[in-house]
């Protein structure tokens, strides 16, 4: 089964192609350019270098969140442009934990270890899950979560063989005091094909039901919020 | 400092671009299409992606061997062609080691690994060298090689933590009976972000001196050399 893959949760952008459980393709563009304007063209290289059409593909697979607001939505929004597509097909198309997807990144290391996958939420918070990762094997510990540093460093003191990963794991790892060990930066950052891996193709839902996973509220919903609380409304 | 790297040396074509110890995109395509069609196209799409121009670049890298014969002259090609450039600038140029750039894909795993980097060389043999890799440390303990694999597993007897990785990887794995670990797709393949890491500006030549470093001698040579024995030549 081809799986087309990809990430815009953060400021990396990623897109792969795997069949089963070998990556025919992959790029991700770690640079500070517009998701709006990288993905698409990024995915039709990936395409092209592969050799295949995007009739070729059987499903999609997208990080549907946690991670930036407008990225997730540009993310998911492609993915379910590509899905409904010009022919009408109505591909099946997986929404996958942005969190979930760094811990696959740590699968086969040789060893068992415990992926910490953490995203800069701001305003000292990361988004974050834990998860036991073996050879082929990712046991979520935890749920996706937005969580304080200094609640996350105290949970961290229970588990050995700790790897951070993400875009926040820089963040995590200087609050950390280098108590847990950091990922090089082809792990750390979003890779679309670990996307593809951790699609449950069995659960794949419509183009229609996708939608972004953002754990907090959006800012502007958040200020409205707080507005009426002190308008007392 | 910008690098651009190219790593065509078995069946994956990568490319990437580095800036000091960041990677702002890379890409790896892992079919059998034809690197001479698939190098540069895939080049091109990473420079846009990353928002770059050709002359942005500051010095290429590319793995010079050992791999397929035919991989390594059209990657070195390549980049003789890219250093040379029609502006006449002579950029600087690093060839370098297959395997130590493969080993460079296993750093910062939270421990120290024996990288194995194993590539296919048909008849029996694997390209082969092992390093002692850490956070940031890649060390060489045996020059690049053509090794018989019961050679091979005799001697990785020696060392615990032993990772595999190259396109040579899976043929080793099932010859060693899964006494060592192989790792997984995402570190296993070459990565051109490696290439990059793994090169010494320093010790950069011309695009006139840029070789490919075979290790044995071609097929054709190989049988000319046979031929000439048998007839006492």
């Amino acid at each position: 089964m081809l799986i087309l893959g990809l990430d815009s949760s953060a400021v990396a952008a990623s897109c792969a192609v795997t069949q089963d459980e070998t990556v025919l393709a992959y790029a991700t563009v770690n640079t500070k350019t517009t998701h709006s304007q990288t993905l698409l063209p990024l995915m039709t290289s990936i395409l092209s270098a592969a050799n295949l059409q995007l009739s070729d593909i059987d499903a999609f697979a997208v990080s549907h969140g946690p991670g930036s607001f407008t990225g997730l939505r540009i993310g998911v929004s492609a993915v379910k442009g590509l899905a409904f597509g010009d022919s009408g097909a109505h591909k099946p198309v997986c929404g996958v934990s942005t969190l979930l997807a760094l811990a696959h990144n740590l699968r086969n290391l040789g060893r068992e270890v415990i992926a910490c996958a953490v995203m800069d939420a701001r305003r000292g918070e990361v988004y974050n899950a834990l998860f036991r990762v073996n050879t082929d094997s990712v046991t979520r510990l935890t749920p996706d979560r937005a969580i304080a540093l200094t609640d996350l460093g105290e949970e961290l003191i229970a588990y050995d063989n700790v790897l951070l990963v993400g875009d926040g794991a820089v963040l995590a790892y200087e609050h950390f005091g280098g108590k847990v060990a950091i990922a090089g930066e082809l792990l750390r950052l979003q890779n679309a094909a670990s996307v593809c891996f951790s699609a449950n193709v069995n659960e794949a839902i419509t183009a229609k039901e996708l939608m972004p996973t953002y754990i907090r509220r959006p800012q502007a919903e958040r200020e409205y919020k707080k507005t009426q609380e002190t308008q007392g409304v």
